[in-house]
């Protein structure tokens, strides 16, 4: 998924957003400029911005799908990829990853108080580009109320996330409810606030949000399926390396719950860092108890779920098929 | 400045923005709760709330002050006092700080990860009260542009106030546009928010809004004089002790410019942690070459702006004079 250069006016409407004013605040405003990678660490240009760019498509593409034009769209796929940017710079402080997409993580070079900070800034930049938005005051209304129900389920399953390394039982409905949240709200933000933006409904709106929900829960899964048994030579991880990190993904979760599998794993996951040799044994032991394959069940039942949310309703036939080219994408990615 | 009665229907809205659902996302409601002053760390009723809520006084005034009706501004001063809530949970985080209130710091109990999602939840609730105002769609978009200027500032002034610490050189403008974000800019959403909801024009809030700033600067600088020269019996700290915590507070900022105090003071600041007596012999010092005279002085001219916004145009009397009160309470305060 390489960036679409249909989003190269979303990209203007975020340089702006993030643009240094020319007096005592520029810092924080580079700072926030390397995040999004398009500066280098001492503030020289760069053009490092690797981020796929899923949520903003999804955003614009869903406004076509309902006979919007091009711009009507910008200023959500905006918001909504500064929130997800956003909500990166907190999640990597939170869970001490030094590195993203290759760099070093922003509060690595910020120390953690100006980490946390410029997240809160980002935070209320991305919310502030809502405003430009060519509608109406009645349908801009309904785009922050969306907006804003999906900034709370992101926190809500960041919070779960973090909660479940240190719980004793996760079952998989808890886990589906997890990245129903954390992945799930912003993808479906993204989808309901183009389509509103686009000019449909708040009903076809909330049809294309559960496109965008499947779609995220979908996607996560996947990637958990990749951390565990994703090519070597395509992720540029170990087999079994979301097993060393500890993360309760959702073969993981699964696995927990089998009587043959499940008290084994519990000792890896209690006992000391596991080896990157225990982590390759215990991803093939539960594939071979068939764990992958319904993971990947799972994955294709809300890919497909999304699938029927297109189908199920009126929408412009060529932004339709590229909704559901990306959900084929997500189901056969390999890295 | 002791809770005000007609403050109950805000905090019936912030009660009922923060309830727990009753499924597995509680954990987290239970914690902001917590920090609200709501419940203990063990989750059983309390009511230690001791914020003096000045800032959804100052919000439901403005909509009194321009005739509004009771009820307009109450979700727009509950979305103010919690972001208020919000930045509080980040920035004992930033600054390391373990109390609050005289209870433990949120991320204290909850850990530092948890600690920033749940300020980032409570951020995210904090803003989808507006939605609840009983306003025409574009007043609304209004409140949400004036809330969303205030959130950026906000983190642009906590930005300045971290870079302030290990900065050589801050002027007293510098300070100031400093405090005017930190502390001005959610007051001047305050009385923006309130007298826009209350049915005001937007040039008549405009005017209220730099009532709130200009209150703000002067609350925070009168914060400053009380954080050096404070009576110990009412403040419970020794004076000095803003020194003593090396806080480049607008005191200091003034003094490291005096030829004369300036290099000792740069001294006490880059040395070893200064002791009680090293704090107060420099308050004592600071306060025989006039500082504390003078950052009176400047507090007393954003106080007087403040209440010259308020003569400046048609109020009601009873708000207005006490929109006045507050301005004459912060100049006077001893704690």
């Amino acid at each position: 998924m390489k960036a679409d250069p249909r989003l190269a006016p979303v990209h203007e409407v975020m340089r702006r957003a993030v643009a240094p004013a020319g007096d005592q605040r520029d810092g924080l405003y580079h700072w926030l400029g390397y995040h999004l990678g398009w500066s280098t660490p001492d503030g020289r240009p760069a053009d490092e911005r690797r981020a796929k760019g899923v949520r903003p498509l999804v955003c614009m593409l869903a406004s076509r799908a309902v006979g919007g034009d091009d711009t009507a769209a910008v200023p959500a796929a905006a918001a909504i990829e500064l929130t997800h940017e956003f909500s990166l710079i907190h999640d990597d402080i939170e869970d001490g990853d030094r590195t993203r997409r290759g760099r070093a993580a922003l509060w690595t070079l910020t120390g953690m108080p100006h980490g946390i900070n410029s997240g809160d800034a980002l935070f209320g930049i991305a919310r502030s580009q809502l405003a430009l938005s060519p509608v109406a005051p009645d349908v801009l209304a309904d785009l922050y109320a969306r907006y804003d129900d999906a900034c709370i389920r992101l926190a809500e399953g960041q919070y779960l996330d973090l909660s479940f390394e240190t719980a004793d039982y996760v079952t998989v409905d808890d886990y589906v409810d997890m990245v129903s949240r954390k992945t799930g709200a912003l993808l479906a933000a993204a989808a309901g606030l183009g389509a509103r933006a686009g000019g449909a409904s708040p009903d076809v709106a909330d049809g294309l949000a559960r496109y965008g929900l499947a779609l995220g829960v979908a996607f996560q899964i996947k990637d958990d399926v990749l951390g565990l048994w994703g090519d070597p030579e395509r992720t540029g991880k170990p087999v079994g390396s979301d097993i060393q990190r500890r993360k309760k993904s959702l073969p993981v979760v699964a696995a927990l719950a089998d009587p043959e599998l499940g008290p084994r794993l519990l000792d890896l996951y209690s006992g000391p860092d596991p080896t990157p040799d225990d982590a390759r044994r215990a991803a093939e032991a539960m594939e071979r108890a068939g764990v992958r394959e319904s993971a990947i069940a799972i994955a294709e039942d809300f890919g497909a779920t999304a699938k029927a949310e297109l189908e199920s309703r009126a929408l412009a036939d060529g932004p339709r098929a590229e909704l559901a080219e990306l959900v084929r994408r997500v189901m056969q990615r390999d890295n």
